[in-house]
This record gives C-alpha cells, sequence and structure tokens, in this order.
C-alpha cells in the first residue's frame, strides 16, 4: 500500500535494535482518518472469503480491528493478555511470548465469541517473529473456526515471522514489508 | 440511546456486586455496526463543540474511541496504563484506581499527542465511580488542552462519578444511565 509505505518514510522514526516507532499514526496517536483507508485495503484484499468475524489482540491491535470490521460489517473480537492462569473452562487460551518485554503472558477468547461456524480474519499492527498471530491462530484452531488469512499493517521482513507463516499456507497480507532499517540514516527499505 | 438501552437489556448479564456484563457488544466482542451507531450519536452530540482529537485508554475505549473519531475526522489518542514510573519527562501521568482489580496504576499520553491547541472530547464504554475519567482529564488539564466532554456508552448512575463531574461543570452524556440493577431477576433500570 503505496500511502502507508509514504507515511511511515516521512512519520516513522528508526531506532537501534530494529525498532520503528510509528505511534503517531499506528499505535498511540491513532490517524483515524487514515487507517480508514488501511482497513478499506484489507477489505479488497479478503472481501472474497466470506469472512464472518474479525479477531485481534488488545492493545494496539483494536483501533485497525474496528475500522477492518467496520468494511465487513461484522464483529470484532479482541483476544485479552492476562497474567492469571483462566483454569474456567469457558474460554480459549495460547501463551505468547513477547519479544520486547522478555516476558510470556497468556492470552484468551470467551468460547462464547469464537466457534466453528466463524471464518476469522486475524489482524494486527505488527508482524515481527509472529508470536502474537501465532498466539491468535491457536486461539481460532481451538475453536474449530475457519481461518481466512492474516492481515498486517507493518510486517518486518528480516524477521521471518511472516515467512514462516505462509509457509504453513497461511494467506498473510502485509500491507508494508520492512526489509531493513538503518537507524544511522533514519532510512527504512521495503521488500520488493 | 433507545437502540443502546434495548440492546442493554436484550443481551446483558447482571451480577451479584452490581456488575453488568456486556461483553457480547461493547468490550470483548464489539458489535462494530452497532458501535458506529453509538459513534454517531456521539457525534450529533458534541459535533458543535470544535472537537478535533479524541481521547480514551486502553484497551476497552479503544473501539469506540476510533469509531467516534471517525465520525470527527480526527485522530484518537489512547492512554496507556502502566505499572512502571516513567521518569522521562515526555509524557503527561496520571493515577488510576482500579475498583474491580483493587489495585492503582499509572496512566500516560506522550506530550507530543497532546498539547494547548487541542479541543478535547474524552470517550470511554463505562462510567462509575469515575476514576477512569478523572485520570484523563488530569491528562488534559496538564497538557493545557480544552475539554470539550465526556462521551460514556454506559453510566452506572448509583455510583455517582457522573454526577460528580457535572457537579463541576463537564458535560458528561452517557447513552444510557442505569440506575439500578437487580441480579436475581436480571432486570435493569434506566435514569429518567
Amino acid at each position: 500500500m503505496d500511502l502507508l509505505k509514504k507515511k511511515i518514510l516521512e512519520e516513522g522514526e528508526v531506532y537501534e535494535g530494529n525498532i520503528l516507532k510509528v505511534d503517531g499514526f499506528l499505535n498511540h496517536r491513532i490517524d483515524v482518518p487514515f487507517m480508514r483507508q488501511v482497513g478499506k485495503e484489507f477489505h479488497r484484499l479478503f472481501k472474497d472469503e466470506g469472512i464472518n468475524k474479525i479477531l485481534t489482540i488488545e492493545a494496539s491491535g483494536i483501533a485497525i480491528g474496528a475500522l477492518v470490521a467496520q468494511e465487513f460489517a461484522c464483529p470484532l473480537v479482541f483476544a485479552k493478555k492476562t497474567k492469571t492462569k483462566n483454569i474456567a473452562g469457558d474460554v480459549y487460551t495460547s501463551q505468547v511470548e513477547s519479544f520486547t518485554h522478555g516476558t510470556t503472558y497468556d492470552i484468551i477468547v470467551s468460547k462464547r465469541f469464537l466457534d466453528k461456524n466463524d471464518k476469522v480474519l486475524i489482524v494486527d499492527d505488527f508482524l515481527a517473529i509472529g508470536n502474537a498471530l501465532n498466539g491468535l491462530i491457536d486461539l481460532v484452531n481451538a475453536s474449530g473456526a475457519s481461518l481466512a488469512g492474516c492481515g498486517v499493517v507493518i510486517e518486518k521482513g528480516f524477521q521471518h515471522g511472516g515467512d514462516k507463516l505462509r509457509e504453513q499456507g497461511i494467506n498473510v497480507q502485509s500491507l508494508a514489508i520492512v526489509e531493513s532499517m538503518d537507524h544511522d540514516t533514519g532510512m527504512v527499505y521495503f521488500r520488493d
């Protein structure tokens, strides 16, 4: 998505450790008019898949999730992060390791909100190693729902989480794939 | 908002301890087509206030925040919850006591995303004692921005947080104000 790449080049900041900061439009201050275009682009890519539910993870997936769900006129479900083991049988659960924070947390979705009749599109703001997406895919599989694919705003191609998911046959569509970054010059280079 | 009251009566569940569970449409599974109508209603109520920024708090305020921001064609900023004191001078911070969890946490907003040129509408899913809203109002005041008002989806009128804010002259608009609930019968009674 050219408009997104332009926005990353104009507003993104590159920090040491391959950190790309885009909190001015994607995950702290959200440029909603722009993100609405992002939502429309995901609809264009997945509109023929019979999707009836969008799944994401709190917190930074929720805004884009809501704007995508709007295009599909369907509900959004967001997985909750929790540090307390939920021993009740009323949730699907998976574990996610946070690369950024060096911690592991559980994610849960109520069984009432995901089931075998669902055709699910997973969306998230970032894809790096793929831990969050893998956790969400676990939840979809546990519920018996069908996975239509994954829509990602920015993929860090050099961390290869997206490549591994594609090798498994999962339809991962990222609107911008960053191939490399240079924190000395602040430059961002895209795949293709 | 009659449609919202109808939805609460049909889908809400009342639990002991004055808990109203509406996670089927408001804060776990989000009924986005319905919440879009909620966003339009907030726009109708606040459209003449010159609002250029929506402020909410993660995680359950983000979806409604994005849908409200869309109506105003303006950005959404969400305050982040953190347990680690941010000692850098680059954020506004306030403390919020969680009634539900019996804990206190800091909320932060980057100074880059809130300033004296902003006319802010705060939105949230619930208002009970008002701790989260008071924390968000602190951030607005610290930034020098103007507060246009607060838009709340469901107010628990019997906990009087909304009444106290209105007594301070703040324009608090709640789309449904629950006056009482009965967990034996499951009934919900609205103010008016």
